[in-house]
């Protein structure tokens, strides 16, 4: 049997996702997600990249939000707000604040995070294993160029990424280590993948946890670009690529990986962009990778492997 | 100014505190409100007696039911219990989460039950000041004649009050202290008002905090029965007095509290019962004692202090 790892963020990795695991055996699949986004809100630990992979797979994630739940309700979120003068800024819905709930009693326990994402993914039926990147307390920073230092929601969402990043980093990152199962899993992988995330806030985060990046030079690792015609299918990598000294390309992303990685795919956009990646020692692939359907994403997730698992 | 407590537990209490809010003026006057029944679901801390005042008194509660909210949405509750199999024996509903929600975070940050509840009440505009009985943790248990050891709201709630009762104390009442602001509302009130509570798991809970009860006895003090025709107005209370030697009448819950009390308004069905208070070396009054109006409840608090502060 073939062990998988894929490394993952949010929306963009669970549509992938849902295209690997019609891909391969998804039993022999552990996804590693990003925690770095969590927060804690109204007391509620929320770990959204957790989540919408979560309700992506389970079938139950919000259609063309790509994040949140489906038929979600909002009476919580508005008694919070109105009669109790909460903070609006991040909302969370009725059936989510379940979620929320679960996992927070669980670590109010003592339990840890690996252990509530366990409980909840069984409760939807997950088919892969999916795990915390970290059991450690983390949290991606953002330092604006007016020298505030925001927590990556507040800047995202709170600001609407309004402000210039001056600087991304992992809080907590040297003290962390890799939740149980995440090297283990990597030592044992016949390939990883990196779905396509933000390599910054995304990826970068699960890679600035110590011990991870070590661990998948050994492994052949193929990734798939979120960069697309130099710009972003989802989220805000424009915005954070360049404070971190790249540019915002196919070819940029994947030097921020040469140090490990083995074949990246590239969307058909970028089909001229092909030699430059392989002037970085890379095989490379040319896909639709705009993940409409669960069927592009599964084409995506065998032209990836195809290229490391051949 | 008259300065008043008022010891309170839940349905009956909030009720009367409506008409007594009426009566006095509501800024000379303290309610301590039993948490005996408190208890923590899916990791937070629900208060019903606390909520059932500030509910009422705030014009937010469900009118037929007398506790949780009006116009109240079960949406969280459904997910728990089916998406994620959490026990459901004690729904809360979504409005009602949001106020165990923000009681939850001041507590896991360190803040007190009474720090809470303040915050709650001024959300509400509560026209009184409202105190936990104890910061505490307490806990009302019962001992069925089977031998099992139940939270008060699990035999209650959880087994709708079916098994006998053999015991009820007040888990943890030995090492708790009165909350802050308990004694010192005794120490200087002109006179305090029993609420028609249950005597063992509302009144009784509250007197079992070290201090109170002997804070009382210096105190002119006056209750109104909670024992209508020798059967409950609402609650339990039937279940419990014969656990605890007493039975169920008007004069056998003023015997409860006879080292303390002063006067005791009975109901006009228990009339016949006046001579026998007497014979107890209290003052009796006879009223309308059903609270189907702030308008008769508002009659019960004047015939009440009509005894004790003329």
């Amino acid at each position: 049997m073939t062990h998988l790892v894929a490394l993952a963020g949010g929306i963009g990795a669970a549509r992938f996702l849902r295209g690997l695991a019609r891909a391969v055996d998804p039993s022999s699949l552990t996804v590693v997600a990003n925690t770095g986004d969590d927060l804690r809100l109204h007391g509620l630990h929320v770990s959204p990249d957790l989540d919408t992979i979560t309700y992506t797979l389970g079938g139950g994630v919000h259609p063309d939000q790509g994040w949140g739940r489906a038929d979600e309700c909002l009476t919580v979120a508005t008694e919070l707000r109105e009669r109790y003068g909460q903070p609006g800024w991040f909302t969370l819905g009725d059936r989510d604040i379940a979620t929320h709930l679960v996992r927070s009693r669980i670590l109010s326990e003592g339990g840890t995070l690996t252990q509530a994402t366990r409980v909840i993914a069984a409760a939807w039926d997950l088919p892969f294993t999916l795990l915390p990147m970290t059991d450690g307390a983390v949290a991606t920073r953002i330092r604006t160029v007016d020298g505030r230092v925001l927590h990556f929601q507040q800047w995202w969402v709170g600001e609407q990424a309004g402000p210039d990043v001056a600087e991304v980093w992992l809080e907590g990152a040297e003290a962390a280590r890799p939740a149980p199962g995440v090297l283990e899993a990597l030592h044992t992988a016949d390939a990883v993948i990196l779905c396509p995330s933000n390599p910054i806030v995304s990826i970068g985060t699960i890679l600035a946890i110590p011990g991870i990046r070590d661990a998948l030079r050994p492994v052949p690792v193929v990734g798939v670009s979120p960069i697309v015609g130099g710009a972003v299918v989802r989220g805000m990598a424009d915005r954070l690529l360049p404070a971190a000294g790249s540019e915002v390309s196919a070819v940029a992303v994947a030097r921020r990986y040469d140090d490990f990685l083995d074949g990246w795919v590239i969307d058909e956009k970028d089909a001229t962009l092909a030699e430059e990646v392989e002037g970085l020692g890379l095989r490379v692939a040319v896909a639709d990778t705009i993940m409409r359907s669960p069927e592009i994403a599964e084409n995506v997730a065998r032209v990836a492997l195809d290229m490391v698992l051949r």
